[in-house]
């Protein structure tokens, strides 16, 4: 499909048909009219409607068959049973793009699927670009566009806002009323049957109207298109996405609305965190940091300074400061020499500067001057309780001035209600971001800064890995043949080998003796584990003997195990047993594995083994792919890091070892769809190497 | 101290003096007489002013010992050197209650804290109940009392506010003259030298103008006042608190600015959990709890039914409810069933229940009438996105119909701004708590949810713990008329003895041979430890044997241990070696100790050994004393709890075991406040039993 250059013709259409177009006022097809004209159209609309004459002073077009070629956007607003019919002759006349606001396609079910399908298929063919169906439309204030029936058109500005959910674009479209914010693009998505959040990240990405990109999310269509795009656009404007659905209730009531099926959590998590996404975890902290990216350069550091008239207050803020990955900076003697020379005699030159309760305008004006000069002062927070001598507006007057003579972002927290709001008011229409609280600015400002440090991290390159795909496919393929959804152990060593992945020796053995002679080559002492096809969690069975450390332990165990084996599992095929070298001293037992997620793709997973994983759930997760630094900070972010690294007093094991375990694994994720699931439990490691020492792969039933 | 009858002239007043009276508009001493005459007082005024004849039609007092005796209240605005002589003068016109609302106390150095404790005195002798130094003053909007410089008078309200901040009361004040919040009682409590904290929680706890209490601190005075008198109100009224000084830098703030030392946040938290203080993390929800208690009921139960006119907003809200202690209610057959009867067909009848954009009041109202029935259904949180056919207005007053016929609490979350905004004022004149955010509700639904559930559970009962105090106070006074600061083990043994705690039997042996019989007479394998007053840290001299099974292996490890010692340590005075039983097999080791808070008393502490206390901090806290309950939840407070209980095939540990010794550890805390941190580490539990194997006792310095 080319969308792209069609893409355009939605934002900046020429000439827009309107399809149903009504006389009656309080019909969708007469507010989208409505909405155009009052937006101040500058293009040619054509209003088509078979009855009437005119609608709101325009002349319509009886049919679509009467409207002239190429139009570059038609917005569908008629009865679903007319919308096919309706595409296919927009279709015909070659229009660029679409908006289809009627309801009634995936969301209703299989019926409704069906014409959606059919929808899919018509614009797919005419490369159109098409919204919805089942969205409320778009709105983009630079170039007059009201393409909606929304009440309400919002002021001109650089945010960009898409949704799945129309309900939540008409609350964001009243709250940006009342608040004066403004927007340069504003989206419905509804179904997103044809264009979806990936073509809108990159059709916003080289957007010059756009500097912020908002979005609220149920899932993604694409997951490795939408990966790809948002990686890119991230680098050159903010995202901040709500993802709801994360819940198990929150999934049912998101799938039960628009037909979409909520993705796991995790694998979101992991697809933000690779792609640079800033996750806003509620509409509060949306709004929150909209205001801050559109309005306020980006820290370039940790270090903030907080400049109050009273001492509660700025302990307030201080507090929430030291829990972000902030900093209260340490002041230069300089800095607080030039304070300490006007200051009273009881401020508290340590930030949190107190300048005092009876501070005036003008003190905060001075004070501010000499704190923005501070090398170590990144970003500047301003808090003032209304005191009976605090002079409010004029204070926000000189933060305004002092803020424009610097890069560096301001904030400002003014506690209170009815006396602050004039101040507030001055400081807002300075695009200066303000709250009654300090801690949500402090988000804003914790969130800025990691945006900051992502924007500036090189760009990550993935490693290719060694390996022989033909080995793993063999097996694999064997495996499907016999009808196998696990390979086991034995096979799957195979596929470990042909990833050039380091295994313990392991010899297949097939009697009691060559089970003792296997163990004598590799040398004592040896692990000794069932092998069949069938028997994939080897310790239900008893299947795994340590630490045999002489021929006749070896030959017993063989016994042992594989009878065991057939009486627990009549079922089971006993291939015999493998004999496998023991483990190094000194190892710790980690776990890699990967799971696939239907939309994004294999998210892999690391973990300690044992009680870590699964009773304290210490587990980190990347998806694919894995480059050496995903592979480093999975390790780093487990809780038990430390333990890894010698916390107590042990030598540090071979982290690298480690990495390559892991960029290998995701390697062999991408290279085999069918496998949906695949541990490597445990792999060992100490000072010198790593080791898988067991494995389980998964394959999707064939 | 007899200050509780006084109290009340502080908050009911017949008669007021104001010393430092002033006729200047802009002065504090003016302020305070405008404010007590516009809040209409009743009683009567005394100005006091040496060259004035009148104040703002007050004819004026002209010395403190010109007024009538008994006056009930004293608000004293005079510069500090004044203060002194001043409330001794008041002190011999016996008046029952004074503000100072001077500064220049204990917040600006020794010199203020020497006229602090002169003022603490005069009140003490003459039992006033003083409010102050260096604070705003004290406003009772119901009793027409605004002893303060505050601008602003509060409505008449139920909820009552003190601040050990006065900025804090000033933007407060602020934002309730905005939101049209009211107030039973607002108090700065300022240096808080005669009443504190505790006193007002105490006055609050009877007050029936006061049905929600409010506070900011950034210390407690007295903790076991303190304690003491919260556990009790929290009974009765919701107590919300702030505490800030949190951090390190935020306790820097607090204490610059009121010369208090914030205490340890562990502590504090340990506070709030023992007395059911619920605790705001910042401004906003303080503001939020505020509200939410002051207008609903308590939710009965965790069930919340949301109703929702768009899928988007209800998945949301249903995302936030799961993360949270409350769940989406499961709704009754016959809840789904009235419900499917007259909803449209693509209604969502599953709880969140989307009625559809399209959604008139009416469908809300008739909605709302059926889930408050359902029994699952403990509160109700109705979301309206304003789609253009939404009835706002309408579905508000429809909501205030079906609360006022129900016990059950209403939450309401109208998304937007400016059309919502009508409806969102005619909820709040109701009293029903509305949010443009689904989130913050959900959290003060938590909140309240949880405050049920504390008000209902039976008062705890603190055990007697049978033990010998005469003993265990014999090893410690010895200790420490030996200059001693810790209790080493053979010694502390005697102390856990004196308890009745379960020990290893141990025996001290001076030589090798005496080494050799103990181990015969406890039974082979033991465990050999250096005994020594100075050698607390025995394993960094190598001093710890364990597992010696024969003889001659006890006679060489006492030999070798003592040698090493004594070459480590020459300063060492060595008594011998420990003989100890080893640990019985299958042992989990946990660690319980405690450190003393300077305000809050003992924090007893309690984990499993190992890395789960080092690496994970994997700790739970408890302020003593512990009672059985205590106990229970300190154990089940950890990440880890499971291992204890079975997790991984094992028997479970006797539990009681750990309780009973946690509850002595408290017990011994509280009855020698010399010691200042002990440690049982580790404490050794298997399935039977539990064992204090190793004990440090640290005491105060002589």
């Amino acid at each position: 499909m080319n969308l792209t250059d069609n893409i355009s013709a939605l934002f900046s259409p020429k000439t827009v048909a309107i399809i149903g177009a009504s006389t009656h006022p309080g019909k969708v097809g007469h507010a989208v009219v409505a909405n155009m004209l009052d937006a101040g159209f500058t293009g040619t609309l054509f209003p088509v409607n078979p009855t009437t004459d005119a609608i709101l002073g325009l002349p319509t077009v009886k049919t679509i068959d009467d409207l002239p070629e190429d139009i570059d956007l038609a917005v569908v607003v008629l009865p679903v049973a007319a919308v096919i019919p309706a595409m296919e002759a927009l279709a015909r006349r070659k229009i660029r793009a679409a908006i289809v606001i009627t309801a009634g396609f995936k969301e209703v079910g299989e019926e409704g699927a069906s014409l959606e399908r059919r929808l899919i298929e018509i614009c797919t063919t005419h490369h159109i670009a098409m919204v919805g169906p089942n969205c409320l439309g778009l709105i983009g204030p630079r170039d007059h566009i009201n393409a909606s029936f929304a009440s309400g058109f919002p002021q001109d500005g650089s945010i960009a806002f898409f949704s799945q959910s129309g309900a939540l674009c008409t609350a964001i479209l009243d709250w940006a009323l009342e608040e004066n914010i403004g927007f340069s693009r504003f989206i419905s998505l509804g179904n997103k049957a044809v264009i979806n959040e990936a073509d809108m990240l990159e059709y916003l990405r080289t957007d010059p109207a756009t500097s912020v990109i908002l979005g609220y999310i149920e899932n993604v269509e694409n997951g490795p298109d939408f990966i790809e795009k948002a990686a890119r656009v991230t680098r050159e404007k903010p995202v901040i996405i709500i993802k709801s659905g994360t819940t198990a209730a929150g999934a049912r009531a998101a799938s039960s609305h628009t037909g979409a099926i909520a993705g796991s959590d995790t694998a979101y998590t992991a697809a933000f965190h690779k792609t640079g996404i800033i996750r806003a975890n509620d509409m509060a902290s949306l709004f929150d940091l909209a205001q801050a990216f559109s309005t306020q350069p980006l820290p370039k550091g940790p270090g903030l300074c907080i400049v109050t008239n009273s001492g509660g207050p700025g302990a307030m803020a201080a507090d929430a400061t030291e829990k972000s990955a902030l900093r209260v900076a340490e002041l230069s003697e300089d800095t607080t020499a030039r304070l300490k020379a006007f200051l009273p005699p009881y401020a508290s030159l340590t930030n949190p500067i107190d300048i005092i309760g009876d501070a005036p305008a003008e003190r905060y004006r001075k004070t501010l001057e000499i704190v923005v000069t501070d090398p170590q002062v990144h970003t500047v927070l301003v808090l003032l309780s209304p005191t009976s001598s605090a002079e409010i507006v004029e204070t926000a007057h000189a933060i305004i001035d002092v803020a424009k003579t610097s890069d560096k972002p301001f904030f400002v927290n003014f506690m209170g209600g009815l006396r602050i709001k004039a101040g507030e008011d001055v400081l807002r229409g300075a695009g200066i971001p303000c709250s009654i609280y300090p801690e949500p600015l402090i988000a804003c400002i914790e969130t800025m800064h990691a945006y900051h440090l992502w924007r500036n991290q090189p760009v990550q390159d993935y490693p290719t890995v060694p390996h022989d795909p033909a080995i793993a496919r063999r097996v694999i393929d064997n495996a499907r043949a016999n009808g196998a959804t696990e390979v086991v152990e034995f096979q799957a060593q195979e596929i470990l080998r042909a990833y050039h992945l380091p295994t313990p020796r392991t010899i297949l053995a097939h009697t009691a003796e060559e089970a003792a002679a296997a163990a004598e080559t590799i040398g004592f002492p040896v692990v000794l584990k069932i092998a069949s096809p069938q028997i994939s969690h080897k310790s239900d069975v008893g299947g795994v003997k340590v630490n045999l450390d002489n021929a006749s332990a070896v030959k017993a165990a063989f016994s042992e195990v594989t009878a065991q084996a057939q009486r627990l599992r009549p079922d089971a095929h006993i291939a015999g047993c493998l004999i496998q070298e023991m483990a190094p001293k000194g190892c710790k037992e980690v776990i890699i594995g990967f799971k696939r997620d239907d939309r994004l793709g294999p998210l892999v997973m690391f973990g300690l083994g044992g009680i870590y994983v699964e009773i304290l759930k210490d587990i980190a997760f990347r998806l694919a792919p894995l480059g050496r630094d995903d592979a480093k900070s999975i390790i780093q972010e487990i809780k038990t890091y430390s333990l890894l690294t010698g916390a107590r007093g042990e030598a540090p094991v071979n982290l690298q070892a480690l990495e390559d375990i892991l960029i290998t694994m995701s390697a062999l994720a991408l290279d085999f769809p069918e496998i949906i699931e695949a541990e490597f439990n445990p792999v060992l490691v100490n000072a010198e190497k790593a080791m898988v020492a067991d494995v389980r792969i998964t394959l999707a039933a064939p």
